[in-house]
């Protein structure tokens, strides 16, 4: 292997090794807040991961055949940051390495994707890292499907602490991991039996090496302060062809002799005394931020290795035969085919006006949809039938055939949206998956995740409210869209008919920088938009759906399943002479984002009623003081579905007398 | 042991299994909607379980000392209906069955708790029941250790599926559970090998064996329709100390000579035509609904084992030592015990007037509340320290010692708000667990079905804001306050102060079917209630804090954190003759309940600013049209806290500038 360096000296690595340690510690004490303990211990096992093994390049830190190298254990931020300064990465200088944990510094707290080159995906929350890097090493299975290894050749790289092996999402990721026989993929864990209540015996009996072994993973355990051991352990991790385990037994703050091997090193700086003694103890007689030349040259070196398999890769991307493809993936959707073929879909909706549950309309437009946008891959967390994620088309991935373009996640709704993350974070992919709306709940760590990262990854949420029926509570959602519409950055569409849905993916589809949910109902809905429009007006968040000739009395605002509701309302109030606009708002964040007299012609100066099936949170906002809301204001029950709109009270009939009591008060 | 029947004939156990297929097929058939593949397959399983071991007495079906049931894949609901109607539980009669998953019904989709006798726990989301059972077998085990094997001595059984043991939190519960090492909890997996999307060989390679293993638990594997086999197994694992799986092999939909086998049977009625010749092939002549006498009054005998036992039981309590102390850990908190001594410390606090963060706070008001109710039992997801969550007297539940009340639970926040779960439906038991409030998302399934059930677990979050500082977005709630608010039936506080915060605990406490989440800070706060009021301000959701001389110019409303800022603005404000009054709001759902003249006294007339250090959704329910809201309009940011509220815009000069903008307009 080309890619493992040979020319190097063990003592050399170990003073590269401390370099490490002195920065993260002096890092630390200069913030006087952060986490010294996991890049202390962790030096050594980095320094022969970054020496020998990653093939990274600082000058070009997206290069897409990269290896990827996730900090699980986020915490131990200051590990990468004084690894990238010392490679030589040009954002990461020594006074970021000043400025750690400060406002404005690359160097946040926790690694925060986008602050810095070759920050590969945000870590913190635990067991996110593990479980958004088998989405990466996924990616480089099945683009290398596609591609082939002349472009796609690349490994991912994890360091995971006790904690991040204790979050129940790691053992979503690690099954699906083995199943999918991600051999790519390399765990390095950090086995230093320390948490922060103390000794990891006081909360856990895990055998993890046997858990690994279960999932059908390659499972080794070294000394993780001997670098010809974990370089072995590496190398061999390699040659196996399942995803590898390597517990790294450390000593956590290794070189703080006072302190090392206890939780004091975990989350508080060392303090000045203790510095100095670890300086002693590390035979680091360099004041803080000063790192030789020598260790500065080695590191170097390290980054040219990098350099060069670049210089080797991009000879072959001039020669393959699939470079277009490659690169026309990596660029994203193409904007002018996706939007030809939504319109000429929507046209033929417009004469079909289709009755159809928006679950299958959404199956509908996903045909369309993933015809144009060959780079989207779909899934489902075992509700494929449910969610109506497959198409026609696309065939599973499996362990043996990563060709396909459709993932059986399994039951497993938290890793699948960690690995949607970790998929659209290599790039190359659009990922989806499905599952029921009420289980946003369970992936929520990481749909947050990705809206703090800016990912595109589009979830499938169907069963979206009480229309699901006979389930019942467990499964009927009422305060999801409230508590999906709460996250900074995450677009959430309610679509009431097949035209809506198809916008809904237009839009999320071309949202490059924000994660999308799309709820969806299990039950049929009428076509409510009935003549064709070229503009997508769903991507305006809300408009006037039905309009009055001449002034409003009152304007219903509804989304989704309710849409119908209103128009219904509408119809029964004119009966009686009262003139109702009616509004269908399938996306509140995007009707934010529009400028205020757009937003007053949608809602208008009369009084509004607001129809959701779910809780008023978040309705107050677009209704003002002069309204109503016609909704849930607890949990459902388990009924068949219109015997639930009626003991709810969300119908027409309770509309209409909701806005007529509005008019007359 | 005396709870072993063996007066039963394995003919007559074979039909009564297929008592229960029939009844849950037929039911599943009326409603035209269900899951018939699970009861089907696992009837011969629960017909063992229920027959021969488990200790139920239908004619008090809460009696304390009961074997626990749990069917964590609780789509297979009729199961549990079938046998708990066979069983003679009087509210279960056959016209519940033939309205299953009907308007009203106890027979809901899935088994929820409170709809039926019998039912110890709502299950549905996946996982949940096993997670929650590890805290009922835990819940057994500590109350033993206290109140003695003569009152306390039952089995925790679960039955749980593939999908059950896909999901994360079944790790976070067997890990916890082998290391309390609850060998009274015994795990019967259907092992079924199939899921919707198909064969579970779709998404899964795991060695679920070898994984419990791992997890330090006995495990054994069995044919699942041999009752023999079953017998063996569940007596072999009641011999052993460690927590028991059973892995049971069973086809889904047993019976059903067509389907059986297939993730047809999953989720759908058999049809009329499979029921019939289900009928046939299972040699089950009766008409729908009806169950030959023979068949009753064997499972009627079962019953009477339990009924038989209680006796014995009732003798023994009369006669233990314990036997007050124990009646009075399950009759729950001593009210007028702990209104006095919040009362007391109340007045020592208006005194000292403290300046310290929430989270200390919460622990100082601990040592108080604990001590007035000794079933309090405390724990936190690996942030002892942080979370300020172990008062001095309490020693941590081990292994080998279940006599403590604390529990460590490990890096595992959603299987800690499980297992809370459990403890609270176990009784004699009052759960709190700490974590920080960024990591509700994790906990968040198990909140809502706390808050769905109406248990009394108590959820301590602190670092609830941007004030935690360094460690930036990842761990800095924005969106966490207004998505616990948006679930019914949860009390989310957020005290701004010692007192506030004492009065939070008192609310929560004797919140007897509402869970509750404290939200803490990090950073110190001075105190804002100078004045001892006997009344728990608290408990009203809002009041007035700072009244103004004469008519209001504008009112401050905040939370938490922001209450003193608020104050501060008030301040400034009244520098220029501006009357400001200050309403702290430390919990919306219990300010919702006041009643309308209470809240428009609160409130006032005139115009409103809003302050919390999150996303604005929620507010507008209280500040109407003429107000202004200061907080976050997105992530928080790596930095000093103070840093950040400066950064972000929340700060006294800003608020008054908002209260003079709204003024002047």
């Amino acid at each position: 292997m080309n890619k493992l360096a040979t020319d190097f000296s063990p003592a050399l690595e170990a003073q590269m090794a401390n370099a490490v340690r002195a920065l993260s510690m002096d890092a630390v004490q200069m913030a006087n807040s952060g986490h010294p303990g996991m890049p202390m211990g962790m030096a050594d096992v980095a320094t022969v991961l970054f020496n020998r093994f990653m093939t990274v390049d600082p000058a070009q830190a997206d290069w897409p055949d990269r290896d990827r190298f996730v900090l699980s254990a986020g915490h131990g931020s200051m590990l990468l940051y004084a690894i990238h300064h010392l490679l030589g990465y040009e954002d990461m200088d020594i006074e970021q390495l000043r400025r750690f944990r400060q406002l404005g510094s690359r160097t946040a707290g926790h690694p925060e994707y986008g602050h810095a080159l070759g920050i590969e995906t945000t870590t913190g929350p635990l067991g996110q890292g593990i479980a958004t890097a088998v989405g990466m090493a996924l990616a480089e299975k099945m683009l290398k499907a596609r591609f082939g290894a002349d472009l796609v050749d690349h490994w991912t790289y994890v360091i995971a602490g006790d904690g991040c092996l204790m979050e129940g999402i790691s053992h979503e990721a690690i099954d699906l991991a083995g199943h999918q026989r991600l051999g790519r993929l390399i765990v390095l864990w950090d086995d230093n039996a320390i948490t922060i209540d103390g000794a990891t015996s006081l909360s856990t009996s895990m055998d993890q090496k046997a858990r690994f072994e279960a999932a059908g993973w390659h499972v080794q355990g070294v000394d993780g302060h001997d670098h010809a051991a974990v370089a072995a352990a590496i190398e061999a991790a390699r040659a196996d062809a399942r995803p590898s385990l390597i517990a790294c037994r450390t000593i956590i703050g290794y070189g703080a002799p006072n302190k090392q091997g206890t939780a004091a090193t975990h989350g508080s700086p060392l303090g000045a005394a203790e510095v100095a003694a670890a300086r002693e103890a590390l035979g680091w007689p360099h004041a803080p931020f000063v790192v030789p030349d020598e260790l500065r040259a080695a590191w170097t070196a390290a980054a040219r290795r990098g350099a060069a398999a670049r210089a080797r890769w991009l000879e072959r991307l001039a020669r393959s035969p699939k470079t277009d493809a490659f690169e026309a993936a990596l660029a994203g959707p193409d904007r002018s085919a996706l939007d030809a073929a939504v319109d000429a879909y929507k046209r033929r909706l417009a004469s079909d006006a289709p009755t159809v549950a928006t679950r299958k309309a959404s199956e509908m437009a996903l045909e369309v949809v993933t015809a144009a946008v060959p780079s989207m891959v779909g899934g489902s967390a075992d509700l494929t039938g449910s969610n109506n994620t497959r198409t026609k088309a696309m065939r599973p991935v499996t362990a043996d055939d990563a060709g396909g373009s459709y993932l059986h996640y399994g039951i497993r709704e938290h890793g699948m949206a960690a690995a949607m993350n970790g998929l659209a974070l290599h790039g190359g992919i659009v990922p989806y998956g499905g599952t029921f709306l009420a289980f946003a709940d369970y992936s929520r760590p990481a749909i947050r995740l990705g809206a703090l990262m800016g990912v595109r990854a589009i979830h499938v949420m169907t069963h979206d409210s009480i229309g699901l029926g006979e389930d019942g509570p467990t499964h009927q959602p009422v305060e999801h869209l409230a508590s999906l519409r709460a996250i900074p950055n995450l677009l959430v569409f309610r679509p009431a008919d097949a035209v809506e849905t198809a916008e809904a993916w237009q839009t999320a589809v071309l949202a490059q920088a924000t994660p999308s949910v799309l709820c969806l109902s299990r039950q049929n809905l009428p076509a409510v938009r009935l003549e064709h429009s070229d503009e997508n007006l769903t991507a305006r968040g809300a408009y006037v759906l039905k309009d009055v000739a001449g002034r409003r009395d009152v304007t219903l605002v509804a989304t989704g399943s309710e849409v119908a509701i209103a128009l219904e309302a509408a119809r029964l109030l004119a009966e009686t002479g009262v003139r109702a606009a009616v509004v269908s708002a399938p996306c509140f964040e995007l009707f934010e984002r529009q400028d205020e007299s757009y937003r007053a012609s949608v809602l208008g100066t009369a009084p509004r009623v607001g129809v959701e099936a779910a809780v008023a949170q978040g309705w107050h906002r677009w209704l003002g003081t002069w309204s109503a809301f016609v909704g849930m204001d607890g949990f459902g029950a388990s009924a068949p579905a219109e015997q639930l709109y009626a003991h709810f009270g969300i119908t027409p009939q309770r509309v209409a007398e909701a806005a007529r009591t509005l008019i007359s008060a």
